[in-house]
Parts: structure tokens; C-alpha cells; sequence
């Protein structure tokens, strides 16, 4: 499997923003040669399928810029500084949705776009909801909507839901 | 749900680059206010679920430098200028499988992290496989690897398969 592996040669910034990094690193390809790599570096994200317990699962919709449109996605958010992927969960789904939870468990952690981003996604399965109260950031607008597991597979099939990482994490929550 | 839409405002282009492009766009928030979105430009992707006639998977395992490390995924690429996404699985397929297909059907087509980019990827199941010649491009390298379907759930499960294309697709496969 080693002759498949790129070393590093040298990097160069190219860009630092407010949520992304994006610099372009030389690698030795295993024929000898170099290439190129454009990376955009991301500091990781959180996603929660929260479960009611009537079995129904708790979904935001929110206007996505980049994809110009409103997305219809399970509550997530990006890692703040030194902030671990759980507590990270815990708070995501608090200031989003309103609700603690009693049972938090791991479903997967995935790449979201290894081709040129390093972005990790944490995605858990919530259960056992307790409602508090919904705390938004002041820039942050979106709408709770809950659907059963049935509807959301149809909204997966016919592809009203299209956002990846949920996908997937309401496919291994067993919808 | 129109409450919800960002108006945009202006663009600022930060980097044009081989793969991705990345601007910085102002827009106008729900509340009046402006924000800045950082949006990495992809031109979007193709993904194949190859099923061979006993029932096995073809899966690829390549090196992955923003990850940094080796992946084990579903054929996948980018989609030429101009190219439409179900000539793209077929070229693909072939290039990196060395098999054509007697039957090609779409399972998705999904935003992979609309967070901060607007890259697509059109998920494809492919059955009635023909052997013919694999043709990797020259910098390209990657070993061919066939799964049974029970193999591909425990490693999505434990967590041997973390590329969330490659989850997707598999799930929606019926693994």
C-alpha cells in the first residue's frame, strides 16, 4: 500500500479566512514526479440526528450561500477552538433545536471532500431529548421541523434531502 | 422559508486555482445586516457504486493528501468542461476500474459540504459490469479492492470506510 503515498514536499498559504484556510502543497508523486495540491483547510464539524420520542427526528432548514438555496439538513456546527467533537454535539443541538439529550453516541466521523479539503465531520445520534430553550447565534436563521423516519427516507429517495452529511447520518440512525 | 434567504451583495475572487476557486461574497441577512461568506468553487463530481454479478463492490483505495493518509472510496472524479455527469461515471468507471457497465442508474446527487463550497456529487449505481482495460491517468494511482456487501457494512460501521460519498452511495446500495 506505500507506493500509493505522496510526500510532502513544501507548502504555500494562499489564503487564511474567517472559516477556511486554503493553501497549495508540491507532493513527490510514487512515480518521482511532483504535483500540485490544493487544500482547504477546515477546523472540523459536528452533526446531530436528534430522535424524539415519538421516533420523530428534529431538522433545520437553512439558506445555504454557497449552495443558493434553503437545505433541509440534520442541526450541525462547526468546532470552536480546543472544543471537543462531543461537547461540540451537545451544544450544536442545544442552541439549535432547543433540546438536551440523555444518550449521545457516535454514529460515524467522516471526510466530507478528501479530494481537497481535510474537513472531518462528527456526526452522533441523539436520543432521550429534553427541551430547553432555542439560542441562536444574532446571524443565525433557520427553522425546526420534525418528520418521521418514513418521510425522510422518501425525502432522501426523491432527493428533497441533499445535504451528504445528513444523509448519512440518517442512514445509520436507520432511516 | 423566504425569511430565511441571504440576498447577495457583492463578490470578492480570492484564488483561481487548478481544482477550486475561492471567493468571498457579502451578502444581506435575513435581519438587514451584512455578513461575509467564504465559498470555495468546485466543478463538481461524479461517484460509482460498481457491482460485479456475484454481488461484490469495487472499491479503490487511494492516497488522499488533504487527509493525509490512504482511503478506501467508491470510484469517484471530477467532471470535465462541459461534461454531463452520467458520461463522466462512465469514463470513471472505466479509467478507473477497467469494467464498462450494461446498466447505470443514478442513486443521488448531493451537496458535500454546502457550508462553504458548491460542490455536487452524482451518486451512480452500476450493474451489468464488462470487463475491459483500466487506464489511469499518468499521475494517478490506486489499487482495486472487491467486497461482499456484508464486508462493506462493517467497515462503514467501525469505521474502516470514512469517505462520506463512498457512505452514501453504498448505503443507498443497499449495504
Amino acid at each position: 500500500m506505500n507506493t500509493l503515498v505522496e510526500q510532502h514536499v513544501r507548502s504555500e498559504q494562499l489564503f487564511t479566512g474567517r472559516v477556511i484556510n486554503v493553501r497549495r502543497d508540491t507532493v513527490l508523486l510514487p512515480n518521482g514526479k511532483e504535483a500540485t495540491r490544493e487544500v482547504v483547510e477546515h477546523p472540523g464539524a459536528v452533526a446531530v440526528v436528534p430522535v424524539l420520542d415519538d421516533g420523530r427526528i428534529i431538522m433545520v432548514s437553512q439558506y445555504r450561500h454557497a449552495a443558493g438555496k434553503i437545505l433541509l439538513e440534520i442541526p450541525a456546527g462547526k468546532l470552536d477552538k480546543g472544543e471537543q467533537p462531543k461537547e461540540c454535539a451537545l451544544r450544536e443541538l442545544e442552541e439549535e433545536t432547543g433540546y438536551q439529550c440523555r444518550h449521545l453516541q457516535k454514529l460515524a466521523s467522516v471526510y466530507t471532500t478528501p479530494g481537497f479539503s481535510n474537513e472531518v465531520i462528527h456526526i452522533y445520534l441523539a436520543e432521550g431529548l429534553i427541551r430547553t430553550q432555542q439560542r441562536l447565534d444574532e446571524d443565525e436563521f433557520l427553522n425546526m421541523e420534525c418528520y418521521t423516519k418514513e418521510q425522510l427516507h422518501s425525502m432522501i429517495t426523491d432527493g428533497s434531502i441533499c445535504d451528504n452529511k445528513s444523509i448519512t447520518g440518517l442512514l445509520l440512525a436507520g432511516v
